[in-house]
């Protein structure tokens, strides 16, 4: 039998799907789960872009451009005049998620052994795409009782070598919820001007900013070669499985090069582009409910949180998510407990371990990431089952 | 400004795509274009399915199962019956397209410097995604003159080394419209056997088959470990914006592999999986009817080039392709002319050069794919144009 590959056999599992099986046999077993372990808003998706859709949908769903229908690049430039962003339709090229910006931005950028920062913990996802691509991450350690905020430019400058190529970022942050200030930002723009880096930006969470107002790095005019953004629609509209996002940036080479690695997979999904187009007709309205939807359960979490013995959590101040240490010594043992040997009223909860989220696993080995995509009478639900599962786990511990 | 990556510059823009603007630009001074070009089928996407998307979108487009719904894995896996092949659910991964099971099939079988044997001309993205993963492709060269039929086993044989890993295949060939016979293919199997390779097909024309019955490599079950078929709904359903493929392979140390890369992208698009879904629900009416027009095209297309005096053709058995030598020098130059300098009665057509199908580009130098996408009468009045175009180009040149 032929071998698989090397890079095929050391790419790790998603450290949020992992989890899958043992609750598929969790659920089989009658329990109900309450789901905090993925960033799948419970949120209804646009009701007036789903009958575009419905409208829509051609008799023959054929390829469309390679860099995405001209009309949702229009749209999309348009939209980013909310967040003093001035970019032309050109800029703005249409991938099949913000998965495939992140993969296409990777191999357009960076050559096998270049080297990129990111904090972490990072969305875990930026490391399987970096191993396909043989680039390697120097990751910055940033903690929960600093909430987790950009390292200094120093800390940045002490490691950048020779093929350090970029300087990586999703802000707001997943796993974290933090947001990035505006002053710190300008600053790391210094930074990467003066070592000709890329700056790459994962903004997809850029809507729900709870306390401060998001500066999209792509309004620092400076270093407008440097930037590349990572969007999507997926958080924003709720729309994931419609696998829309998009890269913006004003870099005509890298432009060429991304269009390059766009036609060879054809086309984005076109009836997702109807949807996409569509969802940016009305956003205000809809995104304000939606933002104080997010805003109560972030509140109710930490609140809840905030009163459990021995459990480590700040309050995030944008996305949808906490990064919470618990009092027990592997979270990944404690998640996978959850679903196979504990109930509360015949529910439990899932969770994302942290592990993932970090460069060096063992950093977040005590950490869970809790998004906050249910309502808030479940997010209560869920916290009582949190409590309750800790309490029995660490008296199951102790004996 | 930062420099972008090497292997985005060494990336070659796609043969198919790049005549696009100068297509527009002819569009523009009024000049209507005849698409032979681009396997974008002009046939109906079934009725039905479109109208299952309007029926089953759901209010929450949200994430689905990384290797696809499970639902339309057992319809993917019930189909294949149709071609004597025994395939379970968990056989079938699907993927954002054929596209993306190419790049996934060849992260998880090949690390960068390992080889694939691939006769040529080959689906000119087979070039891209290996240049992506560092794979060396070696060709074989088939020939017109001998219907691009399957090299002999020897000529396999000879060019194995040590890190020869697979040899891949496109049956029914794009853009040759062969079909391999099932002989030639136990044979191959042999060889696969003995050398321990993985044997690599894609099958996504599978449909088109007009002399004679086609055979799955799945149904080689003697090297079942060693087969990895390719498909899509693209041109089978004409539902090329869909972007849903399949990767089947009933190696489990492989569907793990490519399970973490669909892991890495999350999800296909959800609702062109329900477009699949829906497509499968009645095949034989729709199929036959398709089937019957592209083999109408397929003998005009052949009866129009055959007496044009100086054109090398031959009679494609399956696919919706033929690959043509022109009496010209350089394949591209003319393609180019006919959108920027010609034009016969206000219309033009636009080809595929070939040299983008052949690892080395010169082989095709004289010559064009046609894809048989338009009907009977519009194909017609393209030949018109390309034998009106010829002769025009010929004086031209002769001058």
């Amino acid at each position: 039998m032929p071998k698989i590959s090397k890079r095929g056999e050391a790419l790790s599992e998603s450290p949020i799907r992992f989890l899958a099986p043992l609750a598929r046999n969790a659920v089989k077993t009658g329990k109900k789960i309450l789901h905090l372990n993925i960033g799948q808003p419970d949120i209804l998706t646009p009701t007036n872009a789903v009958n575009q859709v419905k409208d829509q949908v051609s008799e023959i769903i054929a390829y469309g451009p390679s860099e995405g229908k001209m009309s949702l690049r229009k749209t999309v430039a348009d939209y980013y005049q909310k967040f003093d962003v001035s970019i032309e339709p050109e800029d703005v090229i249409v991938t099949t998620g913000a998965s495939e910006a992140i993969l296409f931005t990777l191999f357009s950028c960076f050559d096998s052994g270049d080297e990129i920062i990111i904090p972490e913990p990072f969305y875990a996802n930026y490391l399987g795409f970096s191993h396909m691509g043989g680039i390697r991450i120097r990751p910055i350690t940033t903690t929960l009782e600093e909430g987790f905020k950009l390292p200094s430019i120093d800390t940045f400058e002490r490691i950048i070598v020779s093929n350090t190529r970029a300087i990586f970022l999703c802000n707001p942050g997943n796993p974290t919820g933090q947001l990035y200030d505006a002053e710190s930002l300008k600053q790391l723009a210094k930074l990467v001007k003066k070592h000709d880096l890329f700056l790459v930006v994962d903004e997809v969470y850029r809507e729900f900013c709870y306390e401060e107002a998001f500066m999209s790095v792509l309004t620092l005019s400076e270093i407008e070669e440097h930037v590349i953004v990572l969007d999507s629609i997926s958080k924003v509209f709720s729309s994931c499985g419609a696998r829309v996002g998009y890269i913006v940036t004003k870099n005509k080479d890298l432009q060429g090069s991304i269009k390059k690695f766009a036609q060879l997979r054809l086309c984005p999904p076109m009836i997702g582009q109807i949807l996409a187009e569509a969802c940016y007709s009305d956003t205000a309205d809809y995104l304000t409910k939606v933002k104080e939807k997010y805003n109560q359960r972030r509140l109710k979490l930490y609140e809840r949180l905030s009163a459990i013995e021995g459990v480590k959590c700040y309050m995030p101040n944008a996305a949808f998510y906490n990064m919470v240490e618990l009092p027990i010594d592997d979270a990944q043992e404690f998640c996978k407990w959850l679903l196979t040997d504990f109930d509360y009223k015949g529910y439990t909860i899932m969770l994302a371990p942290a592990s993932g989220f970090y460069f060096n696993p063992a950093l977040g080995r005590k950490q869970v990431r809790i998004a906050f995509v249910l309502d808030v009478e479940k997010l209560d639900l869920a916290m009582d089952c949190l409590e309750a599962g800790l309490k029995e786990y660490t008296e199951l511990k102790a004996v």
